[in-house]
């Protein structure tokens, strides 16, 4: 017999039995209750706080018989998260197990909100070609003259006569389903054909929608664009944070993690497949599901991720990608059945991988390259997606170059103090007044800058696009110098030091907020960003000159969660060389953007085969001038009096501009 | 805790500490001790008869603190079994659980042996050239000119490069074991590729040897063949009882359990792979193995049975094969993942499912028409499959007709009271003297006749081919009558009434048998011979009637275990209609010959499935005569001075013989 104990969460007044030993963050989800969980209850992302009001919680306060709040002992983990300005009581939900009858106060700062992942889905323009297509067909009921004539290869004689669909093959699984299809259709049925090879589903009747689902895999988030492939419209975006975090933050971490654990690459690939089949199950839930389980409507599955994440996905072992020579598994795009990797769409479904490029270049960039289609213009196109690894594109009809770089996932939101998803409650757009020092900022589910609502404005902390704006508006505003370092002593008192003396900028005094505290950005944040932006434009800049490339007609910014970043403030920042602010576009998530084109139109499946062959790899980080770019590449912004612009490079070392074609 | 407790095996003499409530066979086979268990657990065959000498057995006499022997309270299933002439203390080992100390005599009878399967692998004329090859390869270690080249990319150059093998694909599992296998074979390794088509093995190093297994599941008993597929030799047999025993002794029976149990199906196909990956288990036992799991050296698998075990095998609802119109769901030959269907094979590996023809004419009868290749011959031949259904193929190369026809497993050696399969101590051949009635028989596993053995005899049982001849000899000797019935009175001790007044004749006494009992014929046994035979004439009989086939050039007798049928003892009972005993061919498993052509030569695939749809279905149980000819060839011998025969027949009702060509 477990024991079961009372607990309540407030402020929602949900309240349920729960067996001892569960964690408060079980109970949550048990109950139904809002608690965000970034890292999916693997104890890192510290942002399932919560109060303990009242209660056992303690084993030891069991024996003593105490009624009221216990003191946390939090263990070391926790406390890595747990600061003092967090008040009393607090504990990471994810880590506190229960232990008798307990009173649970969510702070509006953990409470989690639904992603919005804004232009996610751009309208693409593109000819509607999927992979698969069902075809409907009505038979007459056999007699004893058909004894001799099985019902697979009735049916193929008639996808044969009806459609001119030749030599097609019956999935195993979908053969299994055929004859009572039949019968329970009365003799009409609807057939899924997978390029015109393969039935993956026979349903009963008349089935007109079919669904796809484009997947892009990265290394801190993964997001899933479910398509009705009769229309291309995107029907439904699910996203997540990537279920591996915990084992590594960025791509060689995780790398060095499957080196060094016996099971580590299991335990990785089984933590993605899973988080994909839980984006699956909540992408699919507004549509109409007869299927055995919620994913079966799902007939095709298209995904992009970098080379790292493509590995561990497929579960190849990634060392040899993670050491000289740098040699994947393969490079192709490869078609695996959804089963084989216990996917839980149609079983008989294929996934389509899209092919990898080189190093870590991987398929999410071939979604980028086919997506923009620098290959089909005379422009030099810098196309740069942002994420925690950046990935640019340099070129134009001519010749394109491609070349990776460590940013860190600070553009994503993530490692900031006050970072979050961008969710409803999240500062995504920042100005500061260069005399007074004060901020506007709008926050997402609101219809206005702050300074212009009335009533509650319920801040709750910073999303990607956000913390863009308010670094570059803190240099503009003279808040940082172009160093990153803080300037003190500007008269206002939204620069100050926090308790250990580090400098801060208030960008959102804690009446304004749901959380009751001041939102604000630490010196730590802006190294974070400058990191980042430093990594890019370095990239950028060795690329224009191993090109010869010495002007960009325009820079293209994408990223799944860089879709909102602000063109001005990141050409203050100096992510990356000068261009005019007209040449700036954002162009959202090109990866997924990729992945939707292969799902909708399978030529460009062909296309991306052939130009991931075409588009060469350069290899930036062991070039010698890395380093010493780099370093000054952090600074905000790539001043030109200071450091030589790209063009005054070329003119001092007079090389020549050579063009492949 | 579960208790344990002493138990010992005698005359074995093996001992140990077995778990309360775990069966005798269980225990058995924990102390590896010799135990028939045909049925595979199921408390059907009734050949673990087991007599308990001492000890605590049932539950109440350990409460009663009694140490001797305790009656057995057999349960209705075991009491089937269970004759007074058993003697006391015998109980079914599946069926009794053990709740003290006990003593355990294995009586001979219930001592398998491993069984015999002669000429199960006769010499295969055919030229080799399999499905599955090896093609070992060397590369230079690769450098970090070749980053923009993926192992799998590299390797499919050098295949086509180093043997002409073009647009291969590699198996998804089979490309996850490439990168370690390549560098632990310090860039040599060997590929498997399947159908000049696809890549299923990667292994590090060279490898030569390839093996693959021939299946052919019967209703009754199933065998598998390995073979060497770079010699076509068969390196090991194994043989089992089909474990959907349980479930229905016949095709209809198995049908029905489908129908009318919910998971009906799904037992079924899970009984049946679960026995075949038995079966893989034991045959690779000689061979070297490398592998992550004993069958993982198997690289190809072949297989053949009935409609209604094809389809049952597959998951596929037979239901609409056991009713008109008796629509199968697949007539073409099938080419499945292992990993779909569980069989622990080469994951990567196909099985490879013959085609079938109609209605119960299943894929066993196209191995024996590929096998067998009348369609080659100018000889009208009958070839027979005898089985638990005996399915025969009439003609010659301008036309082949198929059917089937239900005969029970009484040649098998099952339903007949003391029988046992083709294993040492077996009766394989009988002779009677028609004077003094005296038998003479050979038993498996010695030399010669018995009467010319000094010391033990042994006998044990009957198997097939010895109750053919037994039967057959019994009515030339007069001791039963053409209508099977025995005639009392000879004036011979051999034929005597059992206790219940049931004629029997005694073959074996019991100081010759290894059992310590007689040995005997009973009237039930004549019959199921009877009912056997009349079946197969029957069809034979009315298809050369369809045909307009006056005369039959040659009978070929196959079947898995009827491979050792006594050719004359076959027609003195009248199995077939009449030919010159010359003419009559035992070609043993014909239907597993086939199965072995298709693994050892990839045209006798295509081969098989021209030839499925080219051979004429005709059913015969459905024709008006049906029942009528039955009744009458039930009699042994079908008596030309009483019956008409077929030239008769023929001359009577004039009609033509029509050939299509």
């Amino acid at each position: 017999m477990v024991n079961k104990y009372k607990v309540i969460f407030q402020p929602a007044g949900r309240r349920g039995e729960i067996e001892e030993g569960k964690t408060i963050l079980e109970a949550a989800q048990a109950l139904g209750v809002d608690l965000e969980a970034l890292c999916g209850n693997k104890k890192v992302c510290g942002k399932c706080k919560v109060r303990i009001e009242e209660g056992y919680f303690e084993k030891d306060n069991i024996e003593s018989g105490m009624s009221h709040i216990s003191p946390p002992a939090a263990s070391e983990d926790e406390l890595k998260h747990i600061k003092p300005e967090d008040g009393p009581g607090i504990r990471l939900a994810c880590s506190s197990e229960i232990h008798g009858d307990l009173k649970v106060f969510v702070p509006e700062r953990s409470r989690a909100g639904k992603q919005v992942v804004r232009k996610a889905a751009k309208e693409l323009s593109i000819a509607l070609d999927p992979a698969v297509k069902k075809y409907p067909l009505t038979f007459t009921r056999p007699t004893l003259h058909d004894m001799t004539t099985g019902d697979c290869e009735r049916v193929l004689k008639a996808l044969e006569e009806g459609y001119g669909l030749k030599g097609l093959t019956f999935d195993y699984q979908a053969l299994k389903a055929l004859q009572d299809a039949l019968r329970e259709g009365e003799w009409t049925a609807t057939f899924t054909v997978w390029m015109d090879r393969e039935i993956i589903k026979v349903e009963p009747g008349h089935v007109d929608v079919c669904y796809g689902l484009a997947v892009d895999i990265g290394t801190t988030t993964c997001v899933g664009y479910l398509c009705d492939l009769s229309t291309g419209k995107v029907v439904n975006t699910e996203s997540m944070m990537n279920p591996q975090v915990p084992y590594g933050e960025d791509v060689m971490s995780r790398i060095t993690y499957a080196m060094t654990n016996p099971a580590g690459l299991q335990t990785m690939q089984d933590a993605i497949i899973t988080g994909l089949n839980e984006i699956i199950e909540k992408v699919v839930t507004e549509i109409k599901q007869d299927g055995p389980h919620p994913g079966y409507a799902i007939d095709d599955l298209t995904i992009v991720f970098n080379t790292a994440m493509h590995h561990i996905f497929l579960g190849l072992n990634p060392t040899y990608i993670g050491r000289s020579p740098f040699i994947p598994a393969t490079q192709s795009s490869l078609n695996i059945k959804a089963r084989d990797l216990g996917l839980r769409i149609n079983p008989s479904a294929y996934m389509h991988v899209l092919p990898i490029e080189a190093g870590f270049v991987g398929a999410d960039n071939v979604g980028v390259l086919i997506a923009q289609e620098q290959y089909n213009q005379d422009e030099m196109v810098l196309v740069i997606d942002v994420g925690t690894n950046g990935e640019l594109l340099l070129g134009n009809r001519e010749r394109v170059c491609s070349t990776s770089c460590a940013t860190g996932p600070a553009f994503e939101g993530a490692q900031i103090k006050f970072g979050m998803r961008a969710a409803p409650g999240a500062i995504e757009k920042v100005k500061i007044d260069p005399e007074t020092k004060e901020p506007q900022y709008k926050v997402i589910g609101k219809a206005d800058w702050h300074t212009h609502i009335e009533g509650k404005i319920n801040a709750k902390g910073i999303c990607g696009s956000g913390i863009i704006d308010v670094i570059a508006e803190m240099f503009r505003a003279g808040i940082i110098d172009k160093s990153g370092k803080f300037v003190m002593n500007l008269g206002t008192n939204r620069v100050r030091t926090d308790v250990d003396g580090r400098p801060e900028y208030v960008l959102a005094w804690a009446e304004e907020t749901s959380i009751n505290t001041d939102i604000t950005v630490a010196q730590a944040d802006v190294r974070a960003l400058q990191l980042a932006k430093g990594a890019l434009y370095t990239g950028a800049k060795l690329m224009m000159q191993k090109m010869g490339v010495k002007k960009l007609d325009r820079v293209e910014l994408a990223g799944a969660f860089g879709s909102h970043i602000d063109r001005e403030a990141s050409l203050t920042l100096g992510m990356f060389p000068d261009v005019p602010i007209d040449s700036v576009v954002v162009v959202g998530n090109a990866a997924g953007d990729g992945a939707r084109m292969a799902l909708l139109n399978k030529d460009k499946r062909r296309e991306a085969e052939e130009r991931a062959r075409w588009v060469e790899f350069v290899e930036i980080a062991t070039e010698p001038a890395f380093e010493k770019e780099f370093m000054q590449a952090m600074h905000i912004p790539h001043m030109k009096d200071k450091f030589p612009s790209v063009k005054e490079l070329f003119q001092q070392s007079g090389s020549k501009v050579e063009i492949k074609g």
